[in-house]
Parts: structure tokens; C-alpha cells; sequence
């Protein structure tokens, strides 16, 4: 693309080019160019009488926009119609002059990436998508934040087509949107040939001072910088208003120098003209050494002539009797609702023709590319459809000694990373400590972004964001680590991982009291528990290296959620089977060993159950049958069928839980818990267990005195 | 004390400031001057040979502290001798030469704060402890990282006199700062009389680039540079190492333009030369118009010949021959270890004597303003002791009516805000929403500290920290809120707050699907159980006013952690007695009502206690006797004896939970859980509590069935 414009307009040279791309949509004249290079033929200049139809079919448009986002909000009596009504024009200008997308086909893999990380203002994507084209029909708009509507309050990528990820938790958005910029300049780096640009799009989001303010999007905001990821592009709704009043009551950043710091390029417009809007969209995507800030000055609620420029118009429906007079001062008829005139439409509409052909050109390009590197395009086929390749697992390794799980888990990487070129890891600067590199694979920097090896600096929120965003762009299976202690600084991120069934893998290694010395701050107590408490978020927390490979295999065998690998530090023995595709683990829990006629079960996960395989063989000498179940994933046990979970876990068993982390919810296997309800403290780890009583011994006596506890109950 | 030094020094005039410092201790004879003054007498220049002197103990102590830290991380074989040993010039110039403490009494309230943001330094800290004349004796050095000892792995404020705070999550350290500068200066402006600045105290911290990494310093840094904190110093420990190698690998930010842009007052300097880093903290403390930041280039493991700038020295022992080597190198006795020099350690100790004198100078001062401002006075040094004045709760209002907890809530704390001039809050830009406004209580602003609400802005987890900054610094008791769905945006600083002791109270609102509209991405479900996991944090979920209000005093009760106070958005129905400071409440779960001889109870909790009531009256025209427990605290229920416990809950009766969340963790109490274990949905409140299922109906099938399983059973 770059190739035909050698030089940035002038930048103190008015041109229309606004003008120009709504006559473009008009004549369908110019569908043979990318938009940028529309701007040349400004320099000719249009007849005036043209150029003010083109005008007010723009105009028109943008106030179609704010009418269905006034009358959405007011007929579910609940949204916020502030945003998509001072953010019109700019997503006007985004989406009619420069997205490139397919209405009729949003998952085309070569589309540009369009998040709304102010997830509140989800009318203005509602809108855009139903007038572009995509299957979001008028009726679901007028079902705005109802059951069963694809218009949920917050957009969802699972209720709608064209929405790429949730958002609406502040900041996501625009960290998950570094992620999908980093998986586009990696996949380019690697399987663009020259002449073949095959992977090559834009990824822009649209963001509130809301989101700048949250530290998530404030450590994407400069991971983005120091990765110069060119071809990501944020436009900021400066509308200096927030929930609670002026942005001036919290806020007092100078954003423009902030984002230079960062070693973004800056750029500060009036994001209320759409020309203007063009513009900076052009200068941002001609510059690709750095991603571009476009700091838009808006006026939230434009329009409304009693709330615009006001909190008033933020979270709440206008009101009647305001709709009707915002309508009146909009030009658009005051007593029609969801107003959508058939030129507005068809305008609008002229995106299908358009997207389908930049799609097809792509499809032909693909073709190409396909005939001089069938090898190349084979494996970024399968990979673009998230298919793993046969025999993938094949080489998974088994291991017979004594090795931390988090060993284990590096040594696993290494063969995955071999059989998946889509693999691609990172760490929140502990990449030896967590055993996330990928050994060979180089580092993912600006000048290297064929790197496999991720280094997102001490920013594990904004690292589990961007996991999402890579995951969610497709073509890659992203994974990244840190310590299970600091998973509560990714939180935000792994629940939204989970809703929107994006299947990240999180690696969380140090994984209890067992990390020793560096005490309770580092040492997990909550995590397990509290990831296990996550809808669809796998918790896999493997008891030996046979147990780990098999887990990893799990995790890339999930396509519909998140899983959560939970890693020792220190070494633990080999007890588990060596068959670790078809490995027991696989669902859920399993018997390790029983006795016939057991009376008690002990369930370990991960480092405690070599402590129920010690406690049994005690019990066993004392005369007491009984079994000892791994339990490595809740997720997947509870997903098997009745007969088996009973197979596992008669109800009429006894049974003791080992953990090393907080009883909190075992009761619902376990009569007994053997864990940790406090804060661990700094000690050498087998001091530790002695300590907080994790130890085979404690676990035979915890079964005595259950055993002795229902003996008396039947007494 | 700006007073005396009209204008800041020339900053391109050197001057032998720190020397003057050493002096100064050397001979005591300028305890009378604080640190600053002292540069005015350097002016009239000192013979070389004293400065000799002065310059050769002032590198052995600096020495000495490094070779405690070397040892230290050595004997224990684990721990991060790196830090320290860069940073033991700019922390003896610090402890030296400004910081204003008193070892003996670590709790003197007007000390200045320091707080070791970057707390894997730790050993930099106890090592200053011990030098200084803290209760830190050396065998608890040479007991580094050791069960039982004073010297965890990272700082612990619960374990060690003078550590402010517990550190080591990065980015914890300096946004809690910033909540103590934040005290500081509201305290100051409320109580601070004219000659009479009795609360006037720097807080100072050392962070590293890790914790400018983390988003919560991030927000942190763009709060205290819109509340123009300026007695809020950070040195920025720039060694340009982490663990993973080169800051290069990750972070690229201008710092300097950075904080800048944030409004900060940035200075750059070589952070091994005492004399800079001396000039510097003059210079920032005299600049109290803005934070500043001291952005200090220093050699991580300074003085290894073999791990010096380098990550190897950064988070494992030097090893004996490099040790050894390091000693040689600095000029300590090479086979000395915990080498500790008389002359040096008088130097150090000399902190005691002008600690004391520091002290009660301002016992003095304060028996003036005692004079002067008697009620005053009495008010603020309740306030400091920490106890509630004597009729506090007495005010707490009672309810009849139906309405949101949230509104109830606010109402509270209006009543609570007259009583108690500690109590203030905030709120992370939904101030309305949440209910947290003290109305008439002003906003704490940079020109207007006494205000009593804080305006945090979308930046939850610098809210939280800084609450908890606020709560340790003493003095007040501080308040903040959001949305429930939000609590993992602040989760690591909740945690922190719980492993501190430190009784912050996080205000969450609209707790669960009964939001409605918003949809998922702002409903919890797994959140009242995650925060439920965490040791030592009190859970509260009143189900209606008169619980709302018992919780607030039960959270005002709590000294030795924090709480969550979890409410609704919408209205709930009046069903608790009205005795709110002797409420039932307290004990955490109570009978509300009971038929003689019940076969089943129905826990229920906020919102859902009304369908247990509902339920409870259909379960009763069926003839079957039946209880309905309200369960608003899990924590305040399991610290009754178990006579209580029994009473309420016997181990006999049936049980069914009732709350509008995730069954997980239930199991403890119930044997059937009435709850949802899928995310929510965008719709009207009313109709999500259908679809999901949570309904009186649905209590009373659970409850039939559950009859039924154990009548199977007992067959």
C-alpha cells in the first residue's frame, strides 16, 4: 500500500478528502484503490455543487447513527447514548473510508481489526454494523439490551457478528488490540514473501479517557511503543467528560506528551470533522514505525441540545422529550424512530460491494501466494483455521525421574513449539523462572517480529490482555507466563478470556507455599481456588511431568475457553502413567491406584500427591484399603458423564482433599482438607510444609479422625 | 520548614553537601538544623582533610551495608543481593541525611514514610533497620529468609518494626505511597494551624523499573501528578536490568518525559554518587508544587567483578568466591562475614539521637498545639491512636423501607461521616453509582487536601492500593468503591491489605445479575467467592438497611483487616431488625426465623435472602417446617465458638444456599446450592433472575429435592 503514495500529504494543505471518499461509496468508482491513495486525486478538485451532496449524504449518515443510538438507548431505557453520538464522525470516517472489512464475511482473515475498547458505546457498533451490512438485523437494534438479542449492553464476540471481542471492563480493549497488532506483524514477519503481502492489515481501536486511565491499557500503551507496532492505530475520544463529571476532577495528563514518551506518534484533531478525522487516519497508516495516538476532540451527546458536553448524556437514556428536541436539532424527523432513509442505507450498504471485493482480490492474491509457496500457505491455512495438524502430539514427551512441573512444562514447549509453527509464548520477566521460552525461537521485537519469544516486561496485565487479542486475531495459539501469585493482576483479563471463549493459555508457575523463601507475598494461597471459581477457565494443575505434558495437550486441545497451567517450582517425583496423549488426566480425575473395597479416597492435585501416594502406603500397612485420585482439572472432571465421575468418586466414599492452598471450596469432594486457610510465610519450602502441615503424616491423621467422625455419626 | 531556605540551591553550583551530612553525624552538632538547612553552612566550605574523614566513613558504611546484604543472601542461599548493593548510596544518603524517623519509636506518627517499593531489595532495607537502630537485631540478619525471623523475603510490615508496608507485588509500594502522601496532606490541611504544622512529613520510596512497569504505578504516578502531591518523593532505582536480562528486552518509555507529562518534577542523576542523590532530595523536598521523581542510574550488584550490571546479580546469591571477590573489591574484610565495624555503626546509630530529639520536638510542638487547639488536638490524637470515639455507632440510622443496599449505604455513611472525622472516601469514577459520596464533604483536590471524597478516576487498582496507603499511614480510616465486577481490577491490593492487617474497606456495588442491562462483562458471579478465598478479608453482603448499616460497623470495628463490603443495585425489601449496632449481623449468620424442629434451612445472602423469606412462607403452607438463615459474613460465622455455629447451623439440618453467584464454595454449608455457574446475560434485571433461575420457585423445587435424595438415601 505504501508502495504508490512515496510522501505524506502536506499536512498544512487543506484537501477534501473526506468529500472525496463519500463520493467514492457513491460511484463505486474507485473500489480499484485503497483508500489513502484517494487523496492523489483530491489534488484535480471536484466541482462545488458535487462536493455538498456528498456533503450532506455524510452529514446525513453520521446523524443516522446518533438517531438509532438515541432511540436504541431510550427504548431499552438504559445505555449510553453520549458516546456513539459524539463519536460518529470518527467512526464514520474509520469505517467508510478506511476499515477493511467484508460485511459478508467477518471472520475474513485478512480484514483490518476494529475494537471498541469503550465497550459502553456499543449502540455506535451496533449501528455501524447493521448499516454496513453485516447479519445485525434493524429489529435486534431495536431490541438493544435485551434477552436473547444480539445487542447485549456491552458488545460480545459471541452474540455478534463482526464484534471482535468483548469489551466494556475499561482498558481490555485496547490491550487486547496490542495483541492483535502483535499477531498480525508476526504472522506477516513469517509468512509474507516479497510480492506477496498476504498478511497485511490495520488493527484501530476506539478508546475513552476511561480506558487511557487503567493500568492495563497504560502498559499495553507502552509494550506498543517499545514493540513499534506501526500498523496499530488508537483514536482517542477526548470528550474530557466521565461518569462522575469533568475529566478534570481525576484527570490531568497530557496525554499527547504521555503517548510521545511512549514513542508513540502523536497526533491532536477535531474529532467532530470528518475530514479531519481522514486525514490524521491517513498520516497514522502511512506511519508505520510507531503506532499512532489520534487524540479526537468530541463533544459527548452532540446533538442533544440540553445534555451534550455533559455527564448528563453518558450512561442514561436522554429522555423524550430530548430525543425529540436532539432529533429536531439533528435534521432528523422528530417523531420517527430508528430513522434510516434509503440513500443513508445504500450508502452504507456500498460496503458489502466493496469488502467483498477487497476480499476476493485477497482470495486471488492468496491464490498466488498458494501457487509459489504451497508449503507456506498450507501451514498458514491450517493455522488461520485453528486446525491443529495431524500427529501434532505425537512427539509430547514422557518423563520417568524426579523434575519440577515447570521443567517439565519447558521441555514440553520446546517439542510443541517444533510440531506447531502457531505456538508462540512470552513472560512478564520471568521467562527461565517459568520455563515459557520457546528455545531457538528468537525474540519478538520491533526489528525481529518473526521472534516466537515474547518479552512483555513486568506487565502481566497487559500481557494476558494482549494473549487475548492474540488468540482472538486467529492464526496463532498464544501462551504466556508468570508466577500463580501475581494471576491476580491478569484477573480482569482471564474472566474476559473466558466469556469470550478465547483460548489462551496462561502459565502460571511457583504454585504454592513450595517457592520457600519468598514468602507470602509471592506464595498463592486463594489463586487455585479462585481461578477454579471462573465459568469456563480450564485450572490444570498437573502432579508430575508425565501429568504436564498431558495438560499442555489439553489446553491446545481447548478451542472454546482459556486454561490456566498451575506449575511447580520444585521437583516432584514421577508417578503418573507415561501415555501422555491418551493420559488419564484428560478427564479430569483419575485413579492412580485402589484397593479393592477402598474406605477412603485421597485426591491429590499437582506437588501433594506424591503425599497421598506416601499417606496410602501408610494407611495400607495399618489395614486400611484405600485409593488415591489425581485430580489435575476440575473443568474437565465435572464434564464427564455421571458413571464416570462416580467411578472416581463413589458418593459413598470417604474422601481427603491435599492441596497445598486453601480448603475453600473442597467440600464439594472432600469431607477433609488437608491445606492452607493463612498466609504462607519465608522459609526454605520443606520447612514450610512441616510448618503449615502438609504432610503425608497429617494426611493419615486427617483420615482417622474422619473415619473416626463417622463412626460415631452411625453410632 | 521551607521558611528558613528562601530559595533552592544552585543547581549548577556543587556543593559538598553529603560530606556536611557526614559530618554532621560525626560530630551531632547540627541536630537542631533540619537536613536542608544544613547545605546553607556548606558555604562557608570545610578543610579537606575533615572531609577526608567524613568521605572515607561515609563509603564504609555504604560498604557495610552491602556486605550485610551479600551475606545475608548467601548464608540463606536465596534472595537479591543486587539491589541493595546498587542501591546502598542513594539509601544511606536518604536515611542519612533527610529521612525523618526515630528507631525507637518505628509508630512516631509525624516520621516521614519510606516505603521499599521495589521490596525484593529487602535486605537494603533491614540492613538500614539494624544500622539505624530499629528493634532488628543482626542475628535476625544472618536469619534472612529463615522460619520465624524478622527478615521474610520481602518486607512485612506485620513482621518487622519500621517496615511501613508489606512489598514485593510490584507497583504495590509506590501507589500505596501515594495513599500516604495523600494522608499527609489531608490531615495537614484539616488539622494544621498557623505556627502549628504538627502533621508535616515526607513519604519517600525506592522503586525499581519493574514497578514503573506495573499498571497500578502507572495510575498511581497520574493521580499523585493530578493532586500535585509534593512531599511525595520516588527514587527511581535505574540500573537498567531485570530479571530477564536488559531493560532493553521490554521497556523503552522516556521516563523523564514520561512523568513529565504526568506533572511530576523530574530530576536525573547518578544515583551511586551520595552527594547527587543528596542534592536531588533537596531540590524535590523544596519543590512540594509537584511529586517529584529522582530517576537514579546505578549499577545493580555494584563492587561483583563478575555480576555487577548484570542480571546475575539481581535474584540469587552471589555465590562464596564472588562474594568473597565483591568483598575484596570494596575494601571489606574478605573473610569476614556480617562485617560490622564500631566507628561505622556509631555512625549509624547516631540516627537514635537525633530520631529522639526529632521526636520530642514535635511531643513539644504538639503539647502547644494541645494548648492552643485543644479540641483539636484531642480529636486528631484519637484519630492517631486509632480508636473510635466513645457513642460513635450510636447514630447509625435504621430502615424501614424497601431500597437498594447501595442507597442505604451511602445513607450510613453520611451519619457515619459526622461521628467519625477520620472517615473518608472515594470512588473510581462512579461516585453515584457505588453511593460513596460523605456529602458537604468537599473533593480532596490539589487546592483543596481537606476535602473529604477522592476522586480516583477509572483507576481501581491505584484506588485500592492507595487506600491501603491511606489506612496504613494512620490516622484516618479510608473508604473506596466500585462496581463488584471491578474487585479484579484491585484484587493484588485487596490482597495485600488482608496479608497487612490493613483494615481498608472496599465499597462494591452492583453485586451480582441483578445489574441487568450492563450484561456480562459487568456481572459477577465468581467474585463474592474469590474475595470470600482470601485469608484474613471479611466479606460483607447485607441483605437490606438494617444489615447494610451493621456491616459498616462491623467493618469500622475490624483494626487487623480489611473488608468488602458487597451491595446491590436494586431494592431490596425490609427484613432485619432494626437494632443495627447490636444487630444479628455481627456473628455473621443468624436465625432470622425457625419453626420448631425445621427439616431444612435456606441460607441466604444480600439480595437473595428476600427469596429465602418467599420461599420459606410456600414451604410452610406445605407443612414443612423450615429456617431461614441470613448469612451476610462467612468470616465473622467461623470466628463463633461452635455452640453458636451448631445453633444455627446443626449439623443435622438440611441445608439449601440461596445467592445470586457461583455455587462454588457452598458445599461447605449446603448440600444444594441455588446460584449460577455461567456468566450472565444483558437484559432487565427481573428477567435474568428468571432465566438464571434464582427464584423462590427454584428454592422450593431444591428444597423437595434434596428431601427426596436423602429419603433415597436413608432408604
Amino acid at each position: 500500500m505504501q508502495g504508490f503514495l512515496t510522501s505524506p500529504p502536506d499536512s498544512n494543505q487543506r484537501f477534501p478528502f473526506a468529500r472525496l471518499c463519500v463520493l467514492q461509496s457513491i460511484w463505486q468508482f474507485s473500489t480499484e484503490l485503497p483508500p489513502p491513495l484517494l487523496q492523489a486525486a483530491t489534488w484535480s478538485g471536484y466541482p462545488q455543487d458535487v462536493l455538498k451532496v456528498a456533503q450532506d449524504l455524510e452529514m446525513a449518515s453520521i446523524n443516522v447513527i446518533r438517531g438509532l443510538a438515541m432511540d436504541a438507548v431510550q427504548k431499552a431505557n438504559s445505555g449510553h447514548p453520549g458516546m456513539p453520538m459524539g463519536c460518529a464522525p470518527m467512526a464514520y470516517a474509520l469505517w467508510m473510508h478506511h476499515l477493511k472489512f467484508n460485511p459478508k464475511n467477518p471472520r475474513w482473515f485478512n480484514r483490518d481489526r476494529f475494537v471498541l475498547s469503550a465497550g459502553h458505546g456499543s449502540m455506535l457498533l451496533y449501528a455501524l454494523l447493521h448499516l454496513t451490512g453485516f447479519e445485525l438485523s434493524l429489529d435486534e437494534i431495536k431490541n438493544f439490551r435485551q434477552l436473547g438479542s444480539r445487542t447485549p449492553g456491552h458488545p460480545e464476540n459471541t452474540h455478534t457478528p463482526g464484534v471482535e471481542m468483548a469489551t466494556g471492563p475499561l482498558g481490555q480493549g485496547f490491550a487486547s488490540a496490542v495483541g492483535m497488532a502483535i499477531a498480525e506483524k508476526h504472522l506477516a514477519a513469517r509468512y509474507n514473501r516479497p510480492n506477496h503481502s498476504i498478511i497485511d492489515h490495520f488493527t484501530t481501536l476506539i478508546c475513552s479517557d476511561g480506558d487511557l486511565m487503567e493500568g492495563v491499557a497504560r502498559e499495553a500503551a507502552s509494550l506498543a511503543g517499545h514493540l513499534k507496532l506501526g500498523k496499530l492505530i488508537a483514536l482517542y475520544d477526548d470528550n474530557q467528560i466521565t461518569i462522575d463529571g469533568s475529566t478534570d476532577l481525576a484527570f490531568s495528563d497530557d496525554t499527547e506528551a504521555l503517548f510521545s514518551a511512549l514513542g508513540w506518534h502523536v497526533q491532536k484533531i477535531d474529532g467532530m470533522n470528518v475530514e479531519a478525522v481522514d486525514r490524521a487516519l491517513v498520516e497514522a497508516r502511512l506511519n508505520q514505525d510507531r503506532p499512532s495516538l489520534i487524540v479526537a476532540r468530541t463533544v459527548i451527546g452532540y446533538g442533544s441540545p440540553n445534555k451534550a458536553g455533559s455527564s448528563k448524556s453518558h450512561g442514561a437514556a436522554l429522555g423524550p422529550d430530548e430525543v425529540r428536541l436532539s432529533k429536531a436539532a439533528l435534521g432528523l424527523p422528530e417523531n420517527e424512530e430508528f430513522y434510516l432513509p434509503e440513500d443513508v442505507l445504500a450508502h452504507f450498504r456500498s460496503c458489502i460491494q466493496r469488502g467483498q471485493k477487497q476480499e476476493s482480490e485477497w482470495s486471488a492474491a492468496w491464490d498466488r501466494y498458494a501457487e509459489d509457496f504451497p508449503d507456506l500457505a498450507e501451514e498458514l491455512g491450517r493455522m488461520i483455521r485453528g486446525d491443529l495438524p495431524a500427529g501434532w502430539a505425537d512427539a509430547l514427551p514422557t518423563f520417568g525421574e524426579a523434575l519440577a512441573t515447570r521443567v517439565a512444562s519447558n521441555r514440553t514447549v520446546q517439542v510443541l513449539a517444533s510440531a506447531l509453527p502457531e505456538l508462540i509464548g512470552g513472560n512478564a520477566d520471568l521467562a527461565e523462572s517459568v520455563g515459557t521460552e520457546i528455545k531457538g525461537g528468537g525474540h519478538f521485537q520491533a526489528a525481529t517480529p518473526e521472534g516466537r519469544n515474547l518479552c512483555f516486561g513486568v506487565r502481566e496485565h497487559a500481557m494476558a490482555a494482549a494473549l487475548n487479542g492474540m488468540n482472538l486475531h486467529g492464526g496463532l495459539r498464544a501462551f504466556g507466563g508468570t508466577f500463580l501469585v501475581f494471576s491476580d493482576y491478569c484477573r480482569p483479563s482471564i474472566r474476559l478470556a473466558a466469556l469470550m471463549q478465547c483460548p489462551s493459555i496462561f502459565v502460571f508457575s511457583h504454585d504454592s507455599i513450595g517457592l520457600g523463601e519468598d514468602g507470602p507475598t509471592h506464595q498463592p494461597i486463594e489463586h487455585l481456588m479462585s481461578l477454579r471459581a471462573i465459568p469456563n477457565l480450564a485450572v490444570l494443575r498437573p502432579a508430575d511431568g508425565n501429568e504436564t505434558a498431558a495438560c499442555w495437550a489439553m489446553a491446545l486441545d481447548r478451542r472454546d475457553g482459556p486454561t490456566a497451567l498451575i506449575l511447580t517450582r520444585q521437583a516432584v517425583p514421577s508417578l503418573t502413567p507415561e501415555n501422555v496423549f491418551d493420559h488419564p488426566a484428560r478427564r479430569g480425575a483419575y485413579v492412580l491406584d485402589s484397593d479393592p473395597d477402598p474406605i477412603v479416597a485421597l485426591i491429590g492435585t499437582g506437588s501433594e500427591l506424591q503425599l497421598c501416594v506416601e499417606a496410602a502406603a501408610t494407611l495400607r500397612a495399618q489395614g486400611l484399603p484405600c485409593r488415591v485420585v489425581s485430580m489435575p482439572s476440575w473443568l474437565h472432571f465435572e464434564a464427564q458423564d455421571d458413571e464416570y465421575q462416580q467411578e472416581v468418586l463413589p458418593l459413598d466414599l470417604l474422601c481427603v482433599s491435599v492441596e497445598a492452598g486453601t480448603t475453600f471450596g473442597w467440600s464439594r469432594y472432600a469431607q477433609t482438607s488437608v491445606g492452607i486457610d493463612e498466609f504462607g510465610a519465608s522459609a526454605p519450602a520443606p520447612q514450610l510444609y512441616e510448618e503449615f502441615g502438609i504432610t503425608a503424616a497429617n494426611v493419615v491423621e486427617a483420615v482417622h479422625e474422619l473415619i473416626s467422625d463417622f463412626a460415631q455419626d452411625d453410632e
